[in-house]
């Protein structure tokens, strides 16, 4: 079948679809019928539930109709299938061949991808072990305790979230290995205070840049070999404290002076690098191979469901519908990310990543300007902090935000008391459903100020645990959402270079460039030269 | 003179300013003069920079005829003065007299409140002083090591936000006295993993809540004393080890077993309250008296500024006048704050609470329902971590999102190095100065997709270094700005009633209402009965 790409507007869908009458209020719309069958397992023992979403018969059916019509299935196994997907950069897409085979063999120069990427994580797998059976030791002979992971952008937000998502229910379990910490900021502060708080000798620095050339995370490693330089301890070699992620042709490759050096590559971008050497090496050493493979596992489940056509099959299709639904038809510029979870802090700010990066842009993947919008704006905290919080914009705001809600019936390290009849984690999981209710339905009132409006629509993926499979089909599932929206979009949701002026000013700013009279103006007050 | 209130698309000069010719685009505008002078004293030894938002003398003109015309000042004043400013609660507004006397006194029941704060600050001064000397200890006579703060919403999040800000540079000065954790969320693993964190016979735990009912809040403190009481210490007394801040009407100031009780009143709202005993027991305790008589100074000196009726004297006021043109005349939903400070990392969150839950409002002081834009969404991390993260929307996105720059010449923690001849220090603020002119001006290009289109506004707070005093004045910025805004768009910037709902239909989903079916049937799939 030949694939073709067309904007959203040019899409007979798209027409469809905005001359619609707008569904009923969810007032109405919402019944405990609705939410019992608009569920979609959606891998890693996770559920997707869209009854609170605002839709009905009829803008489901056109909403298939623009999958079909932009043949995002047929996209995604191109892409599967090691087709250039990220045109701009001339390059395959193929994080999702890291946790496992739903294409064809994906040959690069003579090298099968699937192999390279497997013999990679048994590599670091292997490692691992060795640092925990105590055979591989710092340069001075001592056993690494500590992680400190050295990256920035797609190097920490997804680690990182990954890690503190996995931590306490791995603790508990006795399968807490080596503690984490991450260091990315170049503002000298972040590595000070990270330094303050571990011994260097006995700490195992990863440093993560698939370029080999990120300014912040080579000043970093700067600094912390300043630190390892400084210990007093004969023989010490402060590189073999370091081990590197990277890929093969970048300078840090190069370097035989690391500890060890594990590869990604070209194919596997930044914010979609978690289940690569990226992500793989700092969850392997911090709780084990298996944890990591759990992961894998879990997202290589929601893969697999994203390949159904039918939307109602198909969760992450489905939700990047409703996506473009309300970004582009009910014209909501915004999204947020709820997790009833604290283990789910820093998730938010991964998957705020993941989609500004990829869908914030203004060109189509032929490099033409389009007029309609494209990604929203999406932050988020974990519920019920975000309750006493921004919710009360969200419910009486003059704006809507649809929401995005993330639940699970236990929690993390089973520790739990009954106070006033009811667990914390019935709180926390009754909280869930009355907020829930509430943006739906809303309430009538004499006193307009405590009036709610409600037709707010959110959406719930929930599950019995976060566990490190749920993990996995979580972040796919936000992956491939963000990719069929970017098909839907027609836009490349897999190069970034709205990156690149900010570096070149600040290189030019560095290197005391009077020409540039605004940029030396803003220098100097910044007391940079 | 007589005070009137009226909706913002009710006055002259917003439909003025609507029919202005909008500003030339900021290439041309912004220039080493413009960025010179555009700068106005902020208090606390910081500067507002403006130079890089969107205006020319004619939107200026109008702005300061708006701010005249809605009488933000007298308004301003007459809170001070005690007027009933929260009029859908019926109350005072009185946290600027926790910084110090700017109106006239205001005696409420026989009781002058600047000296009731006053008294109170003494009292927590004293008490934190005998805790650090050793004559306050936990019911068994240890010494009190740690702190865990136990609040939610504005009993957390600015109180954490001020204490992670100025943990360096008081541990490099030798000043922190004491660590805090913060316990807010209900989710039962925040708390078990918390309490995994410290030993419970020597943390003195601070429960905070106004009302003295917050469930999430009285729910961790049965989470806690639980813990408490399975020390196997003979004299142990529970409750000794908690010190409660709330107010003298709520059920917690009637319970004589705490070890002490301070005191904020109803004039303090929640997301207003750092300032007051419930950021001032716990960074009192953490860096001592002296850190938080800074703070309240240079939060002191940044209300004194904002009463300038010159705009261009008065930063906050400026910034929210901003605030208005880019929401309700240039149509931008959201706003961004990046600060280029690590040590900055919660401060978006408390500001993001801070205006969203202000000005989240669709009905004006009357309880009118308005029909134009008020508070936007607020979101942020810090740079450079942003900059590999969401940055690519800002620059590139469909649309427009004003920026909240913030900066400090010098770091915090003084431990630097110098990498290919520059500090981290100069390579953080380069970046701070490249992204501010980035994306003002832009860069055209013949490939569409590396073409940046500029004309994004952002303004620039900034300062020698991060220090107690400037952190009092830029949270009073905010305080002020958030203020002056919803004095601009008529609302009541001082209740929450968004907040209710949820919390009533939480309440119904723990008692097992099967009325509410919609309700229920979240429940049920999440597991609460």
């Amino acid at each position: 079948m030949s694939i073709f790409y067309k904007n959203l507007t040019a899409t007979k869908a798209f027409a469809k679809l905005k001359q619609l009458e707008q569904p009923a209020h969810l007032s109405t719309l919402l019944t405990p019928e609705r939410i019992r069958t608009c569920s979609i397992p959606l891998g890693g023992g996770l559920t997707y539930n869209y009854a609170a979403k605002r839709f009905d018969s009829r803008v489901l059916e056109v909403l298939q109709q623009l999958a079909d019509e932009q043949q995002v299935i047929e996209k995604y196994r191109s892409l599967l299938d090691g087709e250039i997907m990220n045109t701009g950069e001339n390059r395959m897409v193929l994080h999702h061949l890291l946790r496992g085979q739903l294409g064809k063999d994906v040959i690069h120069q003579g090298k099968n991808l699937r192999e390279f990427y497997r013999k990679e994580q048994e590599r670091f797998y292997a490692f691992a072990e060795a640092v925990h059976q105590g055979t591989i030791r710092s340069s001075t002979g001592k056993p690494f305790t500590h992680i400190v992971q050295i990256g920035i952008g797609g190097s920490d937000l997804g680690p990182r979230a990954l890690y503190l998502a996995l931590k306490n229910i791995k603790e508990v379990q006795g399968q807490l290995k080596m503690n984490a910490l991450f260091l990315s900021n170049v503002d000298p502060d972040d590595a000070s205070e990270i330094l303050s708080r571990i011994d260097p000798e006995t700490t195992l620095f990863i440093l993560v840049s698939k370029s080999g050339t990120t300014q912040e995370t080579l000043t970093n490693e700067a600094f912390v070999l300043r630190r390892v330089e400084g210990i007093k301890n004969v023989g010490i070699v402060p590189k073999k404290h370091i081990v590197a992620v990277t890929s093969e042709t970048s300078p840090m490759a190069k370097s035989a002076e690391y500890l060890e050096t594990f590869f990604i590559d070209d194919f596997i971008g930044g914010r979609y690098s978690s289940t690569s050497a990226v992500g793989g090496v700092v969850l392997s050493l911090a709780f084990g191979k298996e944890t990591f493979e759990d992961l894998l596992q879990g997202a290589h489940e929601a893969d697999a469901k994203a390949l159904q056509p039918e939307i109602l099959q198909n969760p992450s299709l489905l939700d990047a519908l409703f996506g473009v639904y309300e970004r582009n038809v009910l014209g909501y510029p915004c999204t947020a990310i709820l997790p009833y979870s604290q283990a789910l802090f820093r998730f938010p700010a991964h998957l705020q990543q993941l989609d500004m990066e990829s869908n914030g842009k203004r060109v189509n993947r032929f490099g033409e300007t389009i007029d309609y919008p494209t990604g929203p704006i999406v932050f988020g905290e974990p519920g019920t902090n975000g309750q006493h919080s921004f919710y009360q914009l969200l419910h009486q705001g003059t704006d809507i935000v649809p929401l995005q809600f993330i639940g699970f019936l236990r929690s993390q390290r089973g520790e739990d008391i009954e106070y006033q009849g009811s667990t914390s984690q019935q709180k926390l999981n009754a909280n869930l459903a009355a907020q829930i209710t509430a943006f739906a339905r809303g309430k009538t009132s004499m006193d307009h100020n405590k009036e709610f409006p409600g037709n707010r629509p959110s959406s719930l993926i929930y599950g019995e645990q976060l566990t490190a499979r749920a993990l996995g089909a979580l972040l796919a599932h936000y992956e491939n959402k963000v990719m069929f929206q970017g098909f839907l979009w027609n836009i490349n949701s897999f190069d970034q270079e709205g990156v690149q002026l900010g570096k070149t000013l600040a290189s030019a700013a560095l290197a005391g460039n009077r020409e540039d009279s605004v940029l030396s103006t803003y220098a100097g007050l910044l007391g940079v030269r």
